[in-house]
């Protein structure tokens, strides 16, 4: 049956995610987990869900609760709001709904794989243009008739962030709609959100619960865009792609915004921390505005320092790409993991 | 920038789920929902997944836990099992994997509405053959060459099934998978489980944990395929496309048959009450294996009925099928709320 196959996903790699190991007591460095609990009324409101008789009955399809708070959290219109089941899902019902097959994926690289991976099971073709040497975007942008053009923002693997100005004047530059994915924003403070409101703007935001707010294991993304568009991305989704206990538990975690502050204000302190730490051990460190660092080293190869680590119990991740090398992303986590951390390098460096 | 969606996605209307109200003390015997709560255990393992710190991690991408329960429980192969957030999920990786733009997509009509939306979400051409009066399937099949064949078994909304002799001949005479989608199967005891076991037969198995298994809340499904087709499969899903709750509810689901089986028990013979209800109220019902029962009539309209029942709280679904006709599907409830039905009913037919 595998010939029956459509041939863009029998010859596809697949994207493979950051290891999830189950067991034992390793620390993971490697998928950008927050090292902190969600809010405390994420748990009151899951709990809170399980009474009653929601298990047994189909969750809100457009998840109106959710939208209204955070409508009213973040000042944008609930209309223009479209829930996912993490943001993932999100990227997944763009591509659906803007690329045809044959059509054209673009993304600044090095950036977050999965890009690639959705067109292709699009059946779509891809293209990355490198970022510039400082993590700028080249301009004009040279490939201005995409379908989708996707921005990481900050960018994984580096951490870095194209300011709200640029975002704009490459918005203007293409023809098909610029997704701000804003997976880490709330780490850098800067945000395509008033553009995504702006009505005709062709920016949309995309944005995650699984890192500032520390529920990567509950799948919650959402989009931000105008009604109307809204409206056509909903065809696209699966009539419930959130379920009840997500649906609460996000809409706590939103509703506790001092949480989120505290949060984040620990997370930016470490990673200060690491920053200073691995500039001391000799590694080439781009300054991060999301919750990992991105380093890298021109006097030795970074994989065994990478394969070194897991044998000690230490996922991070090694990453290499195409016209660019490779490096290790090390997500921020707690002040005592990250000395952790700095102390098993420090031995091997 | 609507002009910037692929045209498919303009064009159409989009699936209109089930209503789904919120407040109220209504009577829902609109979407298939269960009248009862799911196992005891599933509550117990919700609670046990809130410790630790699951919520702030990335749960296990291809649901390992689920799957090697789920293989022993059903007496399939785990590396065959592909999770999906509900069923409707893994119909769109179905879908997706198989059906190229402009390819097609073929169904039995009257039958599950979602099978043209996810034929227009992918650009493809969807074909409905007309089931026989007897809702049994044309034989020879008439369209071979579809990419893809979407099976209702039970379907929806007659509550028939086609004997799984009829649906092993079918998976001959055709070039594309036959996908057995057996959301009700439990209802029904027949089940094309052996069938898509074979290696190299073209049928995979969809199951849902949302009406048996009393989960609509939580949304999760699954498919049974070949370990070969599911490696596939898994490069189209989301890499963690189920979350650490919803994981941890369909495990301890799975693992409690006996609840499984008195609930259902309770559901058929709840079912039979009903169809004999509506027959003495001069209903001409199609007798179901589903949780659900279809009726129509021919001495007056059924759409008033439906509408008289919303005004005084209780929710079924009036349905209507080109080249068919219309008529009303009704869920099984608890024997209280079929009474409370069927005491209305009395007073306007």
């Amino acid at each position: 049956m595998r010939d029956r196959l459509r041939p863009c996903i029998a010859a596809m790699a697949g994207y493979a995610p950051g290891e999830q190991p189950r067991e034992g007591d390793i620390l993971k460095l490697n998928t950008n987990e927050s090292p902190y609990p969600p809010s405390p009324r994420v748990f009151d409101a899951v709990r809170t869900a399980l009474t009653g008789d929601r298990l047994r009955k189909y969750p809100e399809s457009l998840g109106s609760s959710f939208r209204r708070s955070a409508g009213q959290v973040l000042g944008v219109d609930p209309d223009g709001i479209v829930i996912g089941n993490g943001s993932d899902d999100i990227l997944t019902i763009l591509t659906r709904a803007f690329v045809p097959e044959k059509g054209l994926v673009v993304s600044p690289t090095p950036s977050y794989l999965l890009y690639r991976s959705l067109a292709e099971i699009q059946g779509a073709r891809f293209q990355a243009v490198p970022f510039a040497a400082d993590w700028s975007l080249p301009e004009p942008w040279p490939v201005p008739d995409a379908d989708i053009l996707f921005l990481s923002n900050p960018n994984s693997p580096s951490g870095t962030v194209v300011p709200t100005s640029a975002v704009s004047r490459l918005a203007t530059q293409i023809r098909g709609p610029l997704i701000a994915d804003e997976a880490y924003a709330d780490f850098a403070g800067e945000s395509a959100l008033a553009l995504a409101q702006e009505r005709g703007a062709n920016v949309i935001v995309t944005r995650s619960l699984s890192k500032s707010y520390c529920l990567a294991g509950i799948r919650f993304g959402f989009a931000v865009t105008s009604p109307e568009i809204a409206s056509e991305l909903v065809k696209v989704k699966d009539s419930y792609n959130c379920d009840v206990l997500s649906l609460a538990a996000a809409r706590a975690a939103l509703e506790d915004q001092d949480y989120l502050r505290q949060t984040c204000a620990k997370i930016i302190a470490t990673r200060a921390r690491l920053e200073r730490g691995l500039a001391a051990l000799g590694f080439a460190v781009t300054p991060s505005r999301a919750n990992f660092v991105w380093c890298r080293r021109s006097d030795r190869a970074v994989k065994p320092l990478y394969e070194e680590l897991k044998r000690r119990k230490i996922l991070i991740r090694y990453m290499t790409f195409a016209g660019y090398g490779d490096g290790l992303r090390i997500s921020v986590g707690s002040d005592a993991e990250i000395d952790r951390l700095l102390g098993e390098l420090r031995g091997m460096v």
